[in-house]
């Protein structure tokens, strides 16, 4: 599907805030982006650079007063998520050396302490997709999805406890059991076509049978139509916005709709790594 | 200033022809862009990817028969090129340690064979901003610019024989003997405004006194207004497009338009290494 | 001063197990490998490879088994640690883009929710090294350094709590403090001269003034003589050894013993950004 | 086999001279560095990094005078070069991205212009490792070895015409003639077993079914135990040796013997990618 999506971020500070953005999306092997706009308002200078993940930074110094940050894309996407159930798990000595940090415990995946819960969960279902699948399952299935429940600072060990979260601290707590397992896992932020109420969505991706498969368990059936914006260890690597100062975040606007069908004959066969 | 610019490119072919296109330019301290559109006609799919200098790549099948690859984009560029008479060489041994293969020869910028004649042009000139200067005079007024008079393959080499070429062929010339005295130099292809007749341009970029250093020896007066696209060694590496295959390109069209004055109250400070 | 080290690990395995070993120092600006020595017994094929952080690390799998990895080295590194109380912060707007993800919190080092206690120890100190030597004192005064009050899942929130730990955990509440403060840290894992008893040892590293200052909390005295294996975020990217599977530590052996002064005339110049 | 390897440079200079030594070897998927020893006569400061294609590379300020640079390692490295008659091409469209670079000419290997003489040779043979194997039998039988007959600025298209060169011009011209049929090709240098004279050697890999091959146009037959010190596009890339300034080589001595037949009860799987 072609989809249009935009954010819109407003800030109210008492002084100069430095402050780094992740709000440009990139092309990539499932996404197409065809067009996209910016607006900083007031224009101040913005300097943009590539982090550790290939994301597109954005860094400003917001001035003091109000400040607004807004981004419009089209884009190319999937209409479904791709899934393979015999899909298998790479063993752990001959996944490429650029994943392995995927597999290591990160500020809001404590997947050290999570091992004995997910062997639990998966049980004897064969070490497949399916096994990772069941790991989704089982956190769609007992953690409840509830608003202000959970804050910034909320990890998985926590909703694990409360079993009440939203969709950072599902894909947290997804993204934790697939590295207890030994299966590398990364956080995906971006678009969701349709999703109630539109905001940004966070999801995750793991990797099996030599590339990366969506995973999202806030939703009861998969979807696709998603814009990806960033990618990372967990939530501390894809922020939207970090602010290095006091600031009030006044308005944040996000709008995502449907322009028209993918238009491709076929999409691009997925490379072994991506 | 704001600009717009555009580039279309169009292809016909006999078999599919896979391509690499480097027509998405890159926000960073010195542009700003602001809007970016792209076209495929037909819409096939594309992979977009980041090369070795963080350019930002489009790769593609191009299929039998016609194919188009247009891009717009709208850029917020300082007016002026920065010049630092003052501005001193990093002495080798202080380099940073990225930029050393700027250091090295290249296919185009055989600066290994070019030191002597380097050396007899820059004889006392200090060195500082005001050698590479020297450098980059000698080029715009010993070399004739006369399209047909080279081709993809000429080399610096050849022209300082010739003693003519287009513009790659002056900034490879220049960029030769940057290295030659040593001094780290990249090639640079971009938007010029008021490029005359309009077509994508090249020039190239010197390291002096901790910061890169515009320098175009096609120009008699040093002029702003670029949006760059595409950094490298050589031309070699900033093709706005690689293709593996037999073809005919049918169209190149090449705008660049002003919108309005550059809005920022100030630019950003240039960090020591970019 | 030049110092041979050496680690031995040995492993009881009952199954293949593979594993990621990180026991090749690199040689920097300040340390020289001036020998290595490596021994696998059994001898399997190892394949060695360089992490995010520039880290060389060992590639095995681990024979059913007992298994043994050595390695020992000589190396020419400073008697001192270099301290400058004047060496002022880098406001985070002009810091390197390479340094921002040591501002994030990580696994063992949950910095977000540090900020108070991080500011009520600085108080009024100076915005410069002193800010971060205070933090460092507050660690070594107030935590108390007792084995087996930690294990590998302790992480700094939990330190600040139970005010007991080992060197990782004085080094995750050092950095997680900096951070705190918005100073980029890392930690680092390494041998130290005459360590009683001799084991790794783990401390920190704070960005100040441009460049890299060394941070130990266990420590009364600053001391050098310390040859660096790792760099990375906290404890889960510098582990000298990371095991998939089941397996009994048999033995570890660390040995550090000093060859002779350093005969370099003069140390070299820190760079920049290392 | 496990080889004894020692490489030794000696310099006179009449002022300092900044340099770049690239004489570490790296443990890889193929061989295994077990022992390594460095001598600095006199012992400055050295710095060291890994540059663009994962070399280490140690820099110094060699001072007036006389210098030394010596190195010696014991590594375990396969007897026999792999080859595969029946590995396939990878399709352009099909590389990875991080290979595509050793498709473009570079200083030496100007395969833009050697397309015609490539396919020549080539003719009807299975686009497969034969292919490649074509081309370096066809340097091998037209190019006669001789000492003296190029220098340090000799490239491929000279030694298309000279007829006649040294290791490394074999190895340009075998690059050149891999990539002027899409092929991806890299220069190698090393110590060669039994090469004679002894010397440091060059030769190079095609990445040819998914992962590198050796090839070596200056022998008859296909020889292994070799140790890869380096890894580039070419010469220019893989200098043991890259000095700032005026100097004369006194002394260049390199040894290789052998310790004992390899014992490992086998080699690892190449993966993939390398």
């Amino acid at each position: 599907m072609t989809l249009d999506a935009s954010c819109s971020l407003t800030y109210a500070t008492k002084s100069e805030v430095p402050a780094i953005f992740m709000l440009r999306p990139r092309s990539g092997w499932a996404q197409w982006i065809m067009r996209e706009e910016f607006m900083l308002d007031p224009q101040v200078p913005v300097v943009e650079y590539t982090d550790f993940y290939g994301n597109l930074c954005q860094r400003v110094v917001m001035p003091k007063g109000e400040f607004r940050f807004s981004m419009s894309c089209r884009a190319s996407v999937p209409d479904h998520i791709d899934a393979m159930p015999t899909a298998k798990r790479v063993p752990v000595a001959q996944l490429p050396v650029e994943l392995l940090h995927y597999l290591l415990p990160s500020r809001y995946c404590q997947s050290d302490k999570l091992s004995r819960l997910a062997y639990s969960i998966t049980g004897n279902v064969p070490r497949t997709y399916q096994q990772i699948a069941r790991l989704r399952n089982w956190v769609h299935e007992n953690i409840e999805y509830e608003y202000g429940t959970s804050n910034a600072s909320t990890s998985a060990l926590e909703t694990v406890n409360t079993k009440r979260g939203v969709c950072r601290d599902f894909a947290h707590l997804g993204i934790a059991l697939c590295r207890a397992v030994s299966v590398p896992a990364r956080m995906v932020v971006g678009f969701l076509h349709e999703l109630e109420p539109m905001d940004l969505h966070a999801w995750y991706e793991a990797y099996i049978g030599g590339r990366w498969f969506t995973f999202d368990a806030t939703e009861d059936e998969p979807k696709g139509n998603r814009i990806v914006i960033a990618y990372g260890r967990d939530a501390a690597d894809v922020a939207q916005a970090t602010l290095y100062g006091a600031f009030t975040c006044t308005e944040m606007k996000v709008t995502v709709g449907a322009v028209c069908e993918r238009t491709e004959g076929e999409r691009p066969t997925p490379p072994e790594v991506l």
